[in-house]
């Protein structure tokens, strides 16, 4: 679907008319700690957030602002969540809405705010505020990497992303920049990611396109990656790109680049799992229903005994099949096909829920790799997903990783 | 509410009529992987099964055997879990009760079986079948500990108990083995218990009591804790105690009893998780309903992050809370108080949803014992839970233990 699409430098800042940077407040020790992102004109914008019960002070003021489904400029922090902080919490993320709104010349309402770290501390907001200035004195076009930076916590690598697309008589550009939690599942931790884009597109289309998109990129990675109390997705989208109103057809497209960037963004995350020395793609086909699909795909990347298996590159398929088993969906065990899959091959190693004959060797090469792929069949159906994860490489898996032998 | 009752040694052969042995078969190197437990009597019989599924043959075997609501023996081997094996599978499951069946006097429908260890592997029937005839050969009174150890995969220390209790105008004796899985969910691993009682009882009263027995103490031992596809909990009551029938008092009286006995083989399997250097019970009272009481005790004793910063003695009350946000129960977070417990002392950390000022070395004191209490009252309801985990001691877990300094 996606033929002319094409990979640019620049992630947030990528888009025209996007600025960003990445300073140092002092929330964290010597890091980079708060992000500014903004966009030179008004932009249509549009989020998702956790389903946690239990919402950060931050959540709270970005679903009131993003009511007028509009936008000017992101501010983020790391390294103090502002969640379980009170009415205290509430007032301190609304001061930094408007701090960033005086510093970048917007109302406070145009303002989207976002934090992660540690839960039931209140903000330092004399750090706060200093450090909001700095970042709206150093904004460029370049200052992507730095804001994805300031907003990891555990994570070990950058997570940034742009693509450009012909798209309504011109060129389109979304960029990304996210955080995932350093920890196996990413309930556990926040997981942030914003998105500009210089596309003209009305907010409720995006809202649309990306909870949609969402459903199927950052809530695929492993099980309950929707639940901390920080978790939030948001898309700014400012029109500089000058396209003309997208077709029924563009708007699908403009959907899949978004979803394209996401997905990117989201193995990212799943490859970022604390210790992790692998990517996990779980392919489900076959399914009756797509959320049986998803329920199933979900359950076996989160699987901790799948994880130690795929990390000590053991072909221990029943681990993938029990999985399925109580993931909830209604599956038919006698039905279930399995597969190992990488660039070493493709490896059948069950079929009608029973142990197949398979080649050991060939099943370890596969496992090897950097990237593998579990493709389970239900042959129940049509409907298919793919949830990513990661292996599990910490001490307490070697028991578990060797079980077989 | 059990005023009279005394702990006695002896396990699953404490109450009159009943032998056992544990012996090497070989199917694990030079271990105990094979267990019998024989009643000298027809004995009423119940059991509580995995809600996985994936079933193995052994719980299908044993399901058709326990339809007539007795048995003589139960036969149990580690090693091999006898699942995703196919019809193959269930004709060895069979084999087993057959063999069983001849080895100690029955009839093949009067024995339950039950496997543990790797999935999608055919038994070796030839030292299975030996195996169960050395174990018949060697049934005594003193069996228990041996068949306790039989049964034992990853876990590090016997799980045994028995306690004796005036009822019915006699003694009666209730005592049980159990294994969990040495991983940090339960549901990743087989638990098994077996359960005998020389009570004379009818089955589909035993059955009533043990559904109700295992929801509040097996099933409350982590997350999903009833998953596998081996899980399986059974009784054996033969009635050789010779009391007169239970009044409704001594019923609820017996209920107690099996679920103390079924509570403390529990927190055994609780404390034995992977590298655990400690016994979390999480206390959750208060709620509106017995549910939303579980789903929150459950959720806060599974958290990876919780149980990280209790290795870590870390009094990060803020993980609790979101635990209990995303636990899927209709709480109130402004409404949640929480307690950390210990024979160190007890400290309120939160109140209303929001921190507390609170003495961080008393905090640290309390979470430096061997048995920490995390008290969490939804102040909704009168309704109360209690979950049992263990902390996360391993070196993925070092990161998050000391997230918050």
């Amino acid at each position: 679907m996606l033929k002319n699409i094409q990979q640019l430098a620049g992630g947030v800042t990528a888009p025209k008319g996007f600025t960003a940077a990445g300073v140092c407040a002092g929330l964290k020790k010597a890091k980079k700690d708060l992000a500014l992102i903004v966009s030179e004109t008004v932009a249509a914008a549009a989020a998702v957030y956790t389903r946690n019960l239990v919402q950060a002070a931050p959540l709270k003021v970005t679903r009131e602002n993003l009511n007028s489904g509009h936008a000017r400029a992101i501010v983020v922090n790391s390294g103090n969540a502002n969640a379980c902080t009170g009415e205290q919490g509430y007032q301190d993320a609304r001061e930094m809405a408007a701090v960033t709104a005086r510093a970048v010349g917007c109302e406070p309402w145009q303002v989207v705010v976002a934090s992660t770290g540690v839960i039931g501390v209140n903000l330092p907001m004399d750090k706060i505020k200093e450090g909001i200035k700095k970042a709206a004195s150093n904004l460029t076009v370049q200052g992507s990497s730095e804001a994805a930076a300031a907003i990891m916590t555990t994570d070990t690598f950058l997570k940034e992303i742009a693509i450009q697309l012909p798209l309504g008589g011109t060129l389109v550009t979304i960029g990304g920049i996210a955080k995932g939690s350093g920890m196996i599942h990413p309930n556990m931790g926040t997981m942030l990611c914003f998105l500009t884009t210089d596309a003209a597109i009305e907010a409720h289309e995006l809202e649309r396109m990306l909870k949609a998109v969402v459903d199927r990129t950052f809530n695929m990675v492993t099980v309950d990656g929707d639940t901390s109390t920080n978790d939030m997705v948001v898309v700014l989208a400012n029109g500089l790109a000058d396209n003309e109103p997208f077709t029924i057809e563009e708007q699908a497209l403009f959907q899949a680049a978004l979803e394209h960037v996401c997905r990117q963004l989201a193995r990212m995350i799943a490859r970022d799992g604390e210790g992790a020395t692998k990517l996990l793609t779980v392919l489900v086909q076959g399914a009756a229903t797509e959320i049986d699909a998803r329920q199933v795909a979900l359950a076996v990347a989160g699987s901790n005994l799948v994880k130690s298996a795929i990390f000590g590159c053991d072909a221990n398929w029943g681990r993938i099949l029990c999985a399925a088993g109580y993931s909830g969906a209604a599956i038919d065990p006698e039905r279930v096909a399995i597969y190992l899959e990488s660039v070493a091959g493709c490896e059948q190693v069950a079929a009608a829920g029973q142990p197949l004959p398979f080649n050991e060797d060939k099943a370890k090469a596969i496992l090897r790799e950097e990237e593998v792929i579990i493709k389970v069949n239900l042959n129940q159906g049509n409907a298919e997903a793919t949830a990513w994860g990661c292996d599990l490489t910490y001490d307490y898996v070697k028991i578990n990783a060797s079980y077989r032998s």
